[in-house]
């Protein structure tokens, strides 16, 4: 019989949710709009049959991605979204058997990247009012540990981190040997990076992704941005053709208007603003987030609700965990996605929807 | 000072050329002219700004695709390029420190595979008349191979393997407990396939892609095709979001549409056809290949001859190796590509092309 790798023989896996088309999807985290219609169809032109026929070519995207963010391209090592960048950084620097810490609840897929790859996960959880402990992750950190993975807006809570709990973390990965991930899959939305630690620090490394503001899930496009060293080894770690030409291009062209980043900003800013003017009226309980998502109390069971907001054609994300099972989280979209949302909201939010 | 994994460390990567665009591309087994105009401008209309944000679902595809090759769903696992199929089915099914039996010269990404998992690559030569010994690839397998990887027809050079040789080598990797890759990127092209061997051995893994016949390299979408049960293990091996929405949707779109399908095949053996009608008129030796590249022997010194072509805007692919040397390889494109290449040859193939 065959060698199977253990790691993957065990390792129990959740795939995603198909059939979400035709829904309102507040349940990923994703721009439920999307770019403009007229960016997009103008970058469509750009993809002819050549185009599509060659291989992707990564670097004018990477020399305006680098500009864009005030880094060399020898920075930045692109990668198939944010999940191939876990899996990357933690085969190259975390050694079989080293320990991984990160917080809980946090990205489901850097505990599953510890199983698949043999490493211990070492979760610090939040505490029951959303805060987390800094000195708990800290003391987590220790002599087996090759890599620290924070969020900074963690996903699905957490306030984010200030600068100096960051070099807290830090330095004590350093007395370790450890990496520290700072993954800003969020930024845009909260404007702090530890992005300028990369260059005080040899062990900083930071991932971006094209999926949450700039509205490209479909397309897989992440970032890891660290120093020279760091990216090396992680370009050598790649397949060759790590990251496709349509996303290259429609990222590119992203950076070539501001004027859409800022219109994506703006609209995601004035939902937001609508969506908690909603809820203060409606005297809802919701934990405001740095990221793109909310966490609101319905009245009645979670689950309940979002199945019942499936009937009204919207998807909202629920949780099992004893923290979180009280709550729905929703991304933002523009205010009238927001305004949508709170009309089946309350429509569905009693004991008599479910009746129906 | 930071864990970075030795095998990371050491490998040696060569990184894919750039700035290709605007020349013609016949050095990198690509379709120069690609996909009908009016068919891209057709799927083009579905990716819409929605589309684009949100997540892929391949499960539309996936069945399509199972229908296509008629297999099921659960007998395909999906990769980003066949690139990502090596790397997880060697993550999968190869123990650290056993090896992997190949032939040389082969696509280049089976040894560095090796090299970036610390595996033992054992490639099994060419001899100098393009012919490779069967036995001698069946003597490489040993107690420490888990892995055999043949591309049928191999890339660059080699006759096709036969059904008979493809059971033996079946059969002797499964006294040694190893899996056999056939690697089909070039099917199509050539007619031979092992697929339904996967019915008969536990141990059989097919390599298809969207790269090469259907034109889309530029999209990274490879398929893996087995058992349930090693379909099973490699996508648990994956990332969450392993390939585009946009790849599955342009890909999905071919597979509707049979006439698409059957005018890439036309036109490329038209194009076949006029090359070596052209190449025997004057007088070239050359290898026809069962992939759609093919060997040319020049007058002049192979390099000096990628150069002269460089300035006619054409790129052919030339090799380091001793067997390989005097050679250019071309991919085929469609007849009125054949004969811009053949125009453009007949000009640069003299030594005062050089002095100009």
């Amino acid at each position: 019989m065959y060698y199977v790798n253990p790691n993957i023989k065990d390792v129990v896996r959740i795939f995603p949710p198909q059939d979400r088309y035709g829904y309102l999807r507040l349940d990923m985290n994703e721009n439920p709009e999307g770019l403009p219609q007229d960016f997009v169809d103008s970058v469509l032109k750009e993809f002819t049959p050549s185009f599509l026929a060659t291989y992707p070519e990564p670097d004018i995207f990477m020399q305006k991605y680098a500009d864009f963010v005030h880094v060399a391209p020898e920075n930045i090592c692109l990668t198939n979204g944010s999940d191939a960048a876990i899996r990357y950084t933690f085969e190259v620097f975390a050694a079989p058997g080293s320990s991984v810490v990160t917080v809980t609840p946090s990205f489901e897929m850097y505990g599953v990247n510890c199983n698949m790859l043999g490493l211990v996960h070492k979760p610090v959880p939040y505490s029951k009012d959303f805060t987390i402990s800094v000195a708990d992750i800290i003391s987590a950190i220790d002599e087996t540990t090759d890599i620290v993975a924070l969020l900074n807006p963690n996903n699905p809570i957490g306030p984010n981190f200030t600068e100096a709990q960051a070099r807290q973390v830090i330095d004590r990965a350093n007395e370790v040997g450890a990496i520290v991930i700072f993954d800003e899959a969020y930024h845009y939305f909260c404007k702090d990076t530890f992005l300028l630690l990369i260059n005080e620090y040899d062990n900083v490394i930071i991932f971006r992704t094209f999926s949450k503001l700039f509205s490209l899930a479909a397309c897989r496009l992440g970032m890891v941005i660290s120093n020279e060293t760091i990216i090396e080894y992680l370009r050598k770690a790649r397949p060759s053709f790590e990251v496709n030409a349509l996303a290259l291009k429609f990222a590119e062209r992203i950076l070539d208007h501001p004027a859409i980043f800022d219109e994506l900003l703006s609209t995601f800013e004035a939902g937001k603003k609508h969506l908690i003017d909603s809820l203060e009226k409606h005297g809802y309980e919701y934990y405001p987030q740095s990221g793109n998502f909310i966490f609101i109390k319905p009245h009645i069971d979670a689950n309940l609700l979002a199945t019942n907001l499936m009937k009204e054609k919207i998807l909202v994300k629920t949780y099992g965990n004893d923290l979180l099972k009280n709550y729905i989280r929703i991304n933002i979209g523009a205010p009238k996605i927001m305004e949508q949302f709170m009309q089946a909201l309350i429509k569905a939010d009693t004991k008599e929807a479910n009746q129906e």
